[in-house]
């Protein structure tokens, strides 16, 4: 039995070797890409570039073997010729590195004898004492290290609750990004590729006990051991959500899975029969993997029952309305004494004080939107309230005022109301910010959007594109805190 | 019984009156909004604005009664209270107009004796000879002509295959401010709200010989008639499909439906089925309903059995296969020889020459994606390509040579390659353009990639956000000529 990995060091390694940087001048790759990437993200700790070329790169001097690097390393970047990785994995585990990362492919995916056989050699030394995260991986995303992905020098240095784990590189470095301006904080970040070492299990395991972690996530193509893999998700499923996400279940699928990720798939009947069973939330694709994952950061952890839900006109109430009954979510009727305070409130005709309020036109003042969410709250029915804020229209006023739409719209207004009432009620609530304007001339939209989705999000609120993305957000949790509370295991 | 509705001359009127337009220095209301619209589309005809106080308001004088408006009009917007609409109406019909939109609300939609009762004598006017749209709707977008909604000063002149019908007016302008980024192009909008008098069976009969329009899109709250509505349904889909969103099919959805535009909703589980029987294609919300009409508008009219996927990487590619047999297209296998000869074109390791093609970069030359897709075609069992092009991954690129990310990112000869392989092989390619970057720091990706978008539009290429998105788009392609091919009657 080998001893646990020391994932501390791997996730928070003070001093890396990166193998494989061309010296300036010369081709650039993999490895020189991560050396620019470590640089822009601020990581502290020491990189030490190796090729036997030496020469310099990004101001650093390369060294010609492993073993020239002075004293010892935590973690090694590896991201050299397939047939070279063998004999580089053992030097960085004589120079005591508690694991690496293999980016380079060509192994296992190929199919072929030799990447069959090179991808064996790697697990033998692995099984030595160095723990090995790929081959054919992007590696790790740890804001709170500084470790990123090789295309990946972008990416927020702050941390949060959401875990991110996945066999597909390019999941992974597009689940950080789509985090980055979704919302998602992110503990940790993890594609392992093939998997030659550590897996999924193995990952699980961690962030089942990792106080950093509240969320976790998972791109799923093909397992090793099923029994393992769902007996794992089930108990760390006590404890914390886990979302996955499984690709190639389709015919057509399996066989990419194989050429992807050298794995086995899975049967699109089975999978989410036993996700229910182990009290995984199953999601479809990466955008609903990124809202469930909002959903559980931001709200409190419980079953929601009743929604109230306020603004966006009628046809969108209409949706809102169909999108609460599939996800099994409530849009109570308010009484008619409630209703009668909040029309007070609204503009006429054209409004509507039922639950869903429909304001009438989206130039309804955010003072006016904070009455009408302090009314909503008071019935006891309402556990959460969705505002669907149409912001894209102010462009109209904009052009006739002749000003910039951010000077115009009062998305910093509206960031305070909701965070103010969602304070004074104790109900949280959520916005919704569809955009139907994103083409060239509408880009002043798009930026006063993402503006205003910063400002909601810097306030701890969740914001969604689409009112059904929320609706579906919230029915994830609901069937989550829902297995938690029937669970009598 | 009425004479058939003068079409002609409500949607490509020579003189309008504007009734409820607001002198300079008062109340902006709906009207003058649409006189502004109509401005900044440069609608050619004459406007005659419309209120008792007089004055003037963007340049026109407003006249103080209709009768004061020399000669006969052909069409008339009303946006004045409620309670003046069926008067306003009258002097309508009397100056000759063939047909008015009513923006007011305040009629049936409130549910009062009052409001039922002020719809009922619009419809009884209606019945004299003068049609109407209307009330409580955006009322008509027709780009020939240059009628627009109230809320719409931003559409285009450019004229298109795609006819949408709405009761909601939101759904109709958001309908058209989609289209405008996504490629669509419209001969006739029409929010007709309550429906007092020309409903959705109107509008189909018209749309069903309109030259103009090839493909109908409907969002439908209520129905008046079942009976008639699904006959004309199934008579128009005979020729041209109809994609229709229904929305309000839960039970809330039912309640909002009726405070919304005063018409009966129906059954989650009926819909469906009836849908289908009449050929109609159903479609889940506005996304959906925008990307089917611009697969509708660009594919040739044909059922797609087989399609081949390039670009993307692995777990695009899986993902793809799963979202194209959830639409039942096949994605088959190349031959060993055609695998063969598109290996040679690609970078190794990490490439895939197996459909779907994982091309293992995003940095592939569009020259490179180009042979690809030659020897693609060459498979007599792939009807249509598709190309997941992650322009996005540029910003890397750009950041490391310290220029601007459409500088180098190759969109432009990506658009060149794919229109000349489209001609060559006469067989469809599809784009999806997907992003995971949309933060305020990565406006400048978003810029690029709508850049990008348009370029692909203007050669006929339709464009996608998502794989999945393109999948969906096709499938309904081949659900309706589908139906096409196997109807004997």
């Amino acid at each position: 039995m080998q001893p646990p990995p020391d994932y501390e060091k791997m996730f928070h390694p003070q001093r890396i070797a990166i193998l494989g940087v061309s010296p300036e001048g010369g081709n650039v790759g993999l490895a020189n890409g991560l050396v620019l990437a470590l640089q822009a993200m601020r990581y502290e700790g020491e990189i030490s570039p190796v090729n036997p070329k030496g020469g310099t790169f990004a101001g650093l001097n390369i060294l010609r073997k492993v073993e020239d690097i002075p004293g010892e390393i935590d973690f090694a970047v590896i991201a050299v010729a397939a047939r070279l990785v063998p004999e580089s994995l053992e030097a960085c585990r004589k120079k005591g590195a508690a694991g690496t990362e293999i980016l380079s492919s060509g192994f296992s995916e190929l199919g072929t004898p030799e990447g069959i056989s090179l991808e064996q050699e790697i697990r033998e030394i692995a099984s030595r004492g160095i723990r090995v995260i790929g081959p054919n991986c992007f590696g790790i995303y740890c804001p709170k290290s500084g470790l990123t992905f090789m295309p990946s020098p972008d990416l927020p240095r702050e941390t949060g609750p959401v875990a991110f784990l996945s066999q597909s590189g390019g999941m992974a470095s597009d689940f950080a990004s789509i985090g980055k301006w979704m919302g998602l904080r992110f503990s940790k970040v993890v594609s392992f590729g093939n998997g030659a070492d550590l897996r999924d299990v193995d990952f699980l395991q961690y962030l089942h006990d990792d106080p950093e972690t509240r969320v976790i996530a998972m791109y799923v193509e093909g397992i090793k051991d099923g029994g393992s893999f769902f007996e794992t998700i089930k108990s760390v499923a006590r404890e914390k959500p886990v979302i996955v996400c499984k690709g190639g279940l389709s015919e057509a699928g399996q066989r990419a899975v194989v050429s992807h990720t050298a794995s086995m798939g899975g049967s699109r009947v089975i999978w989410p029969a036993i996700l229910r069973q182990v009290h995984a939330i199953q999601v479809q694709d990466m955008q609903e993997m990124a809202q469930a994952s909002l959903a559980f950061s931001l709200l409190p952890e419980r079953v929601y029952h009743g929604v109230s839900v306020i603004g966006g006109g009628g046809a969108l109430g209409v949706a809102a309305c169909d999108a609460a009954e599939s996800f099994g979510i409530a849009i109570p009727s308010f009484s008619s004494d409630l209703k009668s305070r909040i029309e007070t409130f609204l503009p006429k005709p054209g409004s509507s004080a039922a639950n869903p309020v429909d304001v009438a036109n989206p130039f309804v003042p955010p003072q006016i939107l904070k009455e009408v969410l302090r009314h909503g709250a008071m019935d006891e029915r309402i556990d959460l309230q969705i505002v669907i804020s149409l912001l894209y229209h102010y462009k109209a006023l904009a052009r006739a005022m002749g000003k910039p739409v951010a000077a115009v719209t009062p998305y910093s207004e509206l960031a305070d109301v909701i965070a103010d009432v969602t304070k004074e009620t104790n109900k949280p609530i959520i916005v919704a910010l569809p955009n139907s304007k994103r083409g060239l001339e509408d880009l002043d939209i798009v930026e006063m959007m993402e503006r205003a989705r910063k400002l909601l999000l810097e306030k701890g609120i969740p914001v969604f594109d689409e009112i059904k993305d929320a609706f579906r957000g919230i029915g994830h949790v609901n069937t989550y805190y829902g297995y938690r509370s029937t669970a009598h295991e």
